[in-house]
């Protein structure tokens, strides 16, 4: 069992505690926009629109030494739908462990809709959670986690693959948001 | 019905050369390796690995003017299996649609192993080309060619999403070569 703390209760947040809880894992959640709280968990999922992460981090960072972290985001230039806004080269997850020294970041949920996690499948598929970090440890025990509550996760890579998930969840993104798939659709990943 | 001359005849021109003929293309071939050839499509399917398509430039640039030209490689250093070796805010195709300004380029096939175009499937979900270009025209005619064949096919965006789709195309072929992924599955798209 692990223990995790959500932070953000958004549709991803309540889709991914619910996974979670599923499994066995005693989930705690922080709201958004909460400047105090204490983390209990191993594994804190910050489940928070991009913009939000940084805010985040300067409240919460010193909790978060020794722990987990898992980037959900996808840190879209909202205004064009067009671009990233972190550099090319880079990655959401990389600049929230450079920030965060002390944690073990890994990148996942970014390119599974909150709906297919919910069903558990998308198109009749099994959902499929892919996770990509550099500690070995920290991956398995979040697969674990994640499988216990009917999802199959698949462990993606290092850290730097994260810049792959983000260009996947970007263009999930823009297919859904113009209508050519739908919000429990998206990429399945069929082994 | 369109005329589409593919270049390269390994697993993936063929497998796409099969799609076209199954949809009542006019499908001609021009072996990899030739230098002279007389390139008779106004679809031309670059078949070839990366390293190969300057080679291909130079000896048939002049014959692709005022053609429509499918890029469907993936960049990959394969020495390391760790990064592309185009630079991180572009991508092969962008590459080659500055080499061939009068021609139209389009980013396609590059998310789909051989076998999943053969077989119309994958995991018992229907095979999805994603499609990446500036000019609607092309595009549809492409689109429109493919489903012909029984492959769907979907629009994804301008030609700067084709960095999104080499994404793809590179955390697919390391899931691969690492056994996480067969090579008749992948990423799947469900609408």
């Amino acid at each position: 069992m692990s223990r995790i703390t959500i932070i953000g209760k958004g549709s991803m947040g309540d889709a991914i505690g619910g996974v979670f809880a599923a499994g066995g894992s005693d989930v705690a959640y922080v709201t958004h926009g909460q400047t105090e709280a204490t983390i209990s968990g191993d594994i804190v999922v910050l489940a928070v629109p991009h913009p939000e992460v940084d805010g985040i981090l300067t409240a919460f960072g010193a909790q978060l030494e020794g722990k987990t972290v898992v980037d959900i985001t996808n840190p879209l230039d909202f205004s064009t739908f067009d671009s990233l806004v972190v550099p090319a080269d880079a990655s959401a997850a990389s600049h929230i462990q450079a920030e965060l020294l002390e944690s073990r970041v890994l990148k996942a949920f970014n390119t599974t809709f909150a709906a297919t996690l919910v069903h558990r499948q998308l198109g009749g598929v099994p959902t499929t959670v892919l996770v990509a970090g550099d500690d070995a440890d920290a991956k398995a025990a979040l697969i674990e986690a994640i499988t216990a509550g009917g999802v199959s996760a698949l462990d993606a890579g290092a850290l730097s693959r994260a810049r792959e998930l983000e260009a996947i969840g970007f263009l999930q993104l823009t297919l859904a948001v113009s209508e050519k798939i739908g919000w429990n659709g998206g990429f399945a990943v069929i082994r």
